[in-house]
């Protein structure tokens, strides 16, 4: 029988193990370590002195699609590339046999292996790659082996030509905003460390933010990919659920359940190459061929924008919940944004959302608390067989109850409440679908939380992310602009003991953003109408 | 308060009003209502002399496809074919207040309404039209008021400009492949009157069969499309569930429980008008407005096969289920397909799936015989409150537990029973996605069902459609030659008391089918290749 060692032990083994692989020139020096907080301000990889200039310019100036055409030609190789964000994301000897692979291949064929060919991708510690351990933030998960087994979206990135290099944090549990856990402690934000880098893909977007990466990939089932885009300041695209493989991937809880389906997506420095990712990994329907969960829909841009007007959209505008106050900042960026659109033509119609229950941002968010916490639940049991102490955004887990009541009775038994569950869901599904064809809308636009990136462990509940969740409709951040303490000098409180308040002190310089987002199933409208709201926004 | 009165004056009056919403000299005289069985063959419609040559030859020798360029151009009028329709169906007048609505359209407008413009639909009862009351088979919905809206696919196909002239029969609990129950009686096979006409949408492929149809709308949650068609002899197909609307039909069970989706699909005389049916009603997404539960993905037809070979498919043949063996003539259609396909040029691949649980037929049926009978079930209560008796296919409701054991514990606490049947389904889906990406296929050929059309009451368990509803596989019938008692002489018996055995007698001159599959949502590619197919076994 095992002994049962306390936990710091397989911590402690696990953060050593994770350090042996990183070059020790590639270590930053003890005085690095003690730098201000805005990271990204103070420009901490060129100071590092690690990356060369080559190398910073690669990480900095060039998108994903830029990069794939200078690998394809040649212009540069693979092993410079990831030698590049491998640095930056201070990572591993594999990646670099990968690239050096890809670039041989590319010598001896005369063509890329694949649309992907050489580019370095960093996934959540969710997925599953062969010879690597998986965590998704619980120590218990130190005592398993390595994976015998890729998840369906690793296998099919490594087919269409991508190195993996680097594993991103997550939090314990993968259910908060907030990306600690005790294996690898604290995600920090690199605009400024002393604010939350959002959640559960908090590492993707910390990473990315940071140039790390020029292509994450995340998971979403309340805000997981949207949250942390929105509080570090990058472009991140949830879209329906099964369109991109998901499946393979660790499990932590109980399957089958009618619920909220999460979806795997893309973070990134443009809508240009969210939509890359998409269209290369939905591709011709091959999506299906690595997983039976995913759908064999083929990307089809085209035929879904068809038939809509050239140029000027419908953008509907998610009414402000009242027990979900916008932050100053936030509504100063939603309206921004408005004003631009207006400007070059577009039509905004404002959706009053707030006072029918169906289309409420309050009452979807406690309808999917209801479906987030009924049946049975792993999670704690795979946080005490260890012996770990709950982070505190666990230990504090926030729930909607203060909006209201919750829409079905929490104490039926198991088929009634599935069946109440699906009728309230299905009427929230059916008063949006009215709205969308009577108000012929091409897209709406919402925020993407009430607030920007806060303090750590005070995100709170996140209605305006979930609600797309509970419709299933893809969902694009945007980022734009940033808090000005100097514009919102205010403080504001929301006073109800779970969402943040807003201190213009704290979040100052912090990244500001939008949500775009379209029904269920057209996440090819959905990118096509973020790129343009995307350009006007920033015209 | 309500008297409860016996269930027999609630339907002596349904058929009176059915009756008299028929013009008299639409009605057959009383010698001929005693035909031989065989009306096609007796050619009823041309005997009754209730048909012009005209209208025999509009409702005899056209596609649906071929009659809509007719009505776009004014060659003919709504009104003329939907008489002739109406006669051969023996229905309604407001069908052709609405024909004559279209016809002066397009005399007005100089273009047709919609791309349905003027064709006729027939419907199963299942779907709600404005004003008419529906009934699914139970008396009990005989006291129901009328209906005051319309089902999201009849409100689509409306829009689309088609006219509906009449519903059809199903059975008591829409659960059987024999269409009868105690309102409207027992739909007869038109090939022969002694065999059924199939379930649940019999009383469709009855009318197509007799081209009181030309096109029609059949639900399929365990092969009720399918079946009818196999046994009529008409085309008919099953698409991925939620691709058609099928939201807003009589309710009659719990929603939201785990468990076999049905779809809605088309019954016609060609793959031809298959494909315009699901062409223009998924059109470019245009679904979901109809239907929240409809998916908003386009019709790609060219997306989906452009990265095909030309001309030769990988066909894999599924195996015959030692527990559900084929009848003779089943057999028979099978071999001669394969040896047609063969000769020109497409490579058959034997499927081996007879041996591992997970890709078995038998294993499928069980599985689905659990989704089935979990959870709340409402038929038996809508039956109660009549008083009615049980049709007799209701009364024997078979099981397919002779083939084996069932793979869940039936006694689990509902949320463990969920997640066992889910990965025991989810299971079978990878094994089968395994197949299709190993062996490159493009399609299966398999049965339709181990029998023909069989005598009434004695179809039992649908294994080789039931199958393709667990994995949510889109599944097109075929009809290809008939059966020979001369060819065919020895009769079968199955031997298990729940499946029919083979009669020569019975069943000589009954159709046969073969059925064509594809994966999940690759609707387009199992048209394209059921239209490959179609022409290489009638050329």
């Amino acid at each position: 029988m095992m002994t049962k060692r306390p936990f710091w032990d397989l911590v402690a083994r696990k953060r050593r193990e994770c350090q042996e692989k990183i070059p020790s020139e590639w270590t930053l020096s003890r005085d690095l370590l003690a730098v201000p907080p805005h990271l990204l301000e103070y420009d901490l990889p060129r100071r590092s002195g690690i990356l060369s200039e080559d190398e910073l310019d690669l990480t900095e100036n060039f998108s994903a699609t830029q990069l794939l055409a200078k690998l394809a030609s040649g212009q540069v190789s693979s092993l410079e590339v990831t030698t590049a964000f491998c640095k930056r994301a201070t990572i591993a000897q594999v990646a670099l046999d990968r690239a050096r692979f890809l670039d041989a291949y590319l010598a001896r064929e005369g063509k890329p292996i694949g649309p992907l060919h050489g580019l370095p991708i960093s996934i959540k510690d969710s997925f599953c790659v062969e010879g690597v351990q998986s965590t998704v933030g619980y120590v218990s998960f130190l005592r398993r082996p390595p994976e015998t087994k890729n998840s369906a979206l690793v296998e099919l990135l490594l087919h269409l030509g991508t190195v993996l290099y680097v594993k991103t944090n997550l939090p314990q549990t993968a259910m908060t905003a907030d990306s600690e856990n005790n294996i690898f402690g604290r995600t920090l934000n690199p605009h400024n460390t002393s604010l939350t880098a959002g959640g559960s893909s908090g590492g993707e977007g910390a990473l990315v933010a940071f140039r790390g990466s020029i292509l994450g990939v995340g998971t979403d089932v309340a805000g997981s990919i949207r949250i942390p885009s929105l509080c570090c300041g990058t472009y991140g695209f949830k879209p329906t659920a099964n369109r991109v493989p998901y499946g393979g991937q660790v499990q932590v809880s109980m399957k089958g359940l009618p619920g909220l389906t999460a979806a795997a997506g893309p973070l990134a420095h443009s809508i240009e190459d969210l939509q890359l990712f998409m269209k290369v990994t939905v591709g011709d329907g091959q999506a299906w061929e690595y997983d039976e969960t995913a759908v064999g829909v083929p990307w089809s841009f085209d035929a879904q924008i068809a038939n809509k007007r050239n140029g000027s959209l419908n953008i509907g505008v998610l009414s402000e919940d009242k027990h979900f106050p916008l932050h100053p900042p936030v509504k100063r960026a939603l309206e921004r944004a408005i004003a631009a659109l207006t400007r070059d033509g577009h039509r905004i119609i404002r959706i009053n959302n707030q006072d029918k229950d169906e289309l409420s941002v309050a009452y979807a968010s406690r309808l999917a608390y209801q479906y987030f916490t009924y049946g049975p639940r792993a999670s704690m049991d795979l946080i005490k067989t260890s012996g770990e102490p709950l982070v505190k955004s666990v230990a504090r887990f926030d729930n909607p109850l203060f909006s209201g009541p919750l829409p079905v009775d929490q104490e039926m038994e198991p088929f009634q409440k599935i069946g109440q569950l699906h009728i309230a869901r299905q009427r929230v599904s059916d008063a949006w679908r009215q709205v969308w064809v009577e108000q012929k809308l091409d897209a709406i636009l919402a925020p993407g939380a009430q607030n920007t990136a806060v303090g750590h462990d005070t995100y709170g509940w996140p209605p305006y992310t979930v609600i797309w969740n509970l419709l299933d409709y893809p969902a694009c951040i945007i980022p734009f602009g940033k808090v000005s303490k100097e514009q919102d000098p205010e403080i504001m409180i929301t006073g109800d003991d779970v969402q943040p308040d807003y201190h213009p002190d704290e979040v100052d310089g912090a990244p500001c953003a939008i949500q775009v987002i379209t029904p269920r199933f057209q996440d090819e409208k959905c990118l096509w109408a973020a790129d343009i709201i995307d350009r006007s926004i920033h015209a």
